[in-house]
């Protein structure tokens, strides 16, 4: 292995993981525990239980990869092809391992039983391999030494294929000498994703430099960008010290709106904001139907800071249950500033809450007019104390995503509120 | 395309999907979009975002497939690079396409932003590449014809790829000619998957036999069970008889509990019963945070039936909004039928509306006892008319999970009272 990173490719093979209702979830557990010992994945794939297939996959993923990992197929039936094709793809023959076909047949004995004929094959491993005892299941794993480069070969189920990859990590440890993955999840609101692209290009470009270099990733859902940042070092203080330049640069680029170094999601960050002032907040929706409410509320504890929300669909009950003024829905529509600001301070008021947020809008796909299109949102917050903001919002898409971008945009206000800026 | 099936592989590009935490889940929808055309997927593989990563992929899967679909990498940033990996793979240069770049000036000026320079990239086609038009995004996708192969570009974003797959799957279905695949979607409630499957097992049995025969696949997801039927067939009417035939087996099977044979949701199916009696719904909830609501009125034209929805978090707000008498609450506790009751009683009245929802439960963590474990929901409703029900339920999971249960299990309560049922 050279003195780059150690790049791992993952071959899952299976047909059923090639059929609508399921894919592969083992390469989940293997990257993390090949990350944790500074092995990066730079592909994986799914391939059909098809000796060929199997060979062609494994034979194009080492002309790339310094470790490939394959799982599945190693059971004793037909269409077990892994060893197989294994073998094909490095041109070493199988060879029937005494040990292993006796570790298989003791396994049968413990539970009364004689082998199959048929599990013999999975005694079988390519010349030259070192069997991974596997203690869940009768096929063994397969570390296959090629001098600069790994094959490794592990069972499909996950119970057996977990513990023989801790043991392959273990091994793949002692051949990087300890560098290892460490990574930062922030999280931004405000932006989209090619306006914040752009304000993050000069720190991309800085970030080669740095020693060691760092990684993003920029990622955008529901009116949230997610920007993963990773270097790869052997020493976890100098990781931490260009990890933590790099997120206080993109903190000085973005101020407020990067509401969350560690991952946390925006409903969390209002949760631990609203539980650190001991305040109690009351919420009134519209157009999002109880969506923010139910948001907030995916927290653990979020009883203690959350009063009440009210969805108030129709005008009748933004009157009866909010105390919204009906002239001022006949004025200015009830799609509107004042309402929303209506709508926030009645909550608040009749809740005895800290403070009150109000949300109303068009998520579509009727209702919406030339003045107010389809995704207007109009976002106020009452509180604390004397403070009142209100914006009006035009968001893209259909019903669903309407609901969520304004979901979003509520929390933000929310945060923001407690922040006391804008 | 030679006489067999025709042979399509999945290529998802994006460098967060090699991460412990994510995957390409993409790639399950293209694939069922596929079967239906009769187009089997032979591998498919994640790719991080790299030029010649992406090229080297896509030549590869050319070596072996009909179809090559990629996804993802359309983005207007650096990190996007499918379109300049497709050009290189296919030795063509990248054309910018006028009436797209247009298209996607327009959709920046509808939200009164103008076009980041970035953004033209996401003109750029490959030479003689068919645009396919993406309504809910900027990049459109690209269709590249190659004569006997084809290769095409989808977007990432699930909302902005599904609608381009189908379009795909389309255009697909011209060129295999002969058999498609037939589906139906039919969704269950009350069971659990294995229950569900146990009572399934003669019916499976039974669709071996029929002529094409029929293929079950099951899949359960927040206490609702989807059933997929389908069959391959040249003759739609020969499909149509033998699905219509198995859709009356699984109907007779499972009674009131089967609640849509068009793969309807729940709450687009609640929904369509209150428009059908022209009735009006006021929901109060406590431990689903306004998540009951939020997926109501998901629907569209859902106002004309929801008329409010109240999340009385706290005893208070139970009391204030609701109408709950104190000691009602004192007597039974927060979480009981008796105060179920008096929700669903109190909102229907306050809100001059048909049908009241109440529900009252422990999402958990916290707030369990041995008598009243986390997950234990109260589900009432009271109406139309005279009609009162109650029932207590034991979710299992964790919090987001006792959350979805019970939102499902109110919406089928609300489904049933107007069936008149139990």
């Amino acid at each position: 292995m050279g003195t780059g990173p150690v790049r791992a490719e993952i071959i899952a093979v299976g047909s059923e993981m090639l059929t609508p209702d399921r894919t592969d979830t083992n390469s989940l557990f293997v990257t993390a525990r090949l990350n944790d010992v500074g092995v990066v994945v730079q592909a994986k794939s799914v391939v059909r239980d098809d000796l060929a297939a199997v060979s062609v996959m494994l034979r194009e993923a080492l002309a790339r990869a310094d470790v490939v990992i394959l799982t599945g197929g190693l059971g004793p039936t037909d269409d077990d092809v892994t060893r197989d094709a294994a073998a094909l793809a490095l041109g070493r023959p199988l060879v029937e391992h005494g040990p292993t076909l006796q570790a298989i047949r003791a396994r049968f004995a413990s539970r009364g039983l004689t082998m199959p004929e048929i599990n013999r094959r999975q005694a079988r491993l390519v010349e030259h391999a070192l069997p991974l005892e596997n203690r869940q299941g009768t096929a063994p794993g397969q570390w296959i030494d090629l001098g600069s480069q790994v094959v490794v070969l592990l069972p499909g189920p996950p119970r057996e294929m977990q513990p023989l990859c801790e043991a392959v990590a273990a091994r793949l440890a002692e051949r990087t000498g300890g560098a290892a993955v460490f990574r930062r999840s922030l999280r931004l609101v405000g932006h989209t994703e090619s306006h914040a692209e752009e304000r993050l290009q000069p720190l991309y470009a800085r970030w080669t430099g740095t020693a060691p270099p760092v990684t993003a990733t920029i990622l955008a859902a529901r009116g949230e960008i997610e920007l993963q940042l990773s270097c790869r070092s052997t020493s976890a203080d100098d990781a931490s010290a260009v990890l933590d330049t790099a997120v206080a640069e993109v903190a000085a680029a973005f101020g407020d709106d990067l509401y969350a170094r560690d991952g946390r999601r925006l409903e969390e960050v209002v949760g631990d904001l609203l539980r650190a002032r001991a305040l109690r907040v009351a919420l009134a929706e519209s157009c999002t139907g109880g969506l923010v409410t139910s948001r907030l509320t995916d927290v653990a504890g979020s009883s203690d800071y959350v009063e009440r929300g009210v969805v108030a669909y129709s005008n009748r009950a933004k009157v009866d249950l909010l105390g919204v003024p009906e002239p001022l829905i006949a004025e200015h529509g009830a799609v509107s500033e004042a309402v929303a600001l209506a709508m926030a301070d009645g909550v608040r008021r009749l809740a005895g809450c800290d403070i009150g947020l109000g949300l109303t809008g068009i998520a579509g796909p009727g209702g919406g007019s030339e003045a107010k299109p389809v995704g207007t949102v109009a976002v106020a917050v009452c509180g604390p104390g004397p403070r009142r903001s209100v914006r009006t919002w035009r968001f893209p898409g259909g019903r669903t995503l309407v609901k969520l971008f304004a979901s979003t945009a509520a929390l933000d206000a929310l945060r923001r509120a407690m922040l006391g800026g804008g």
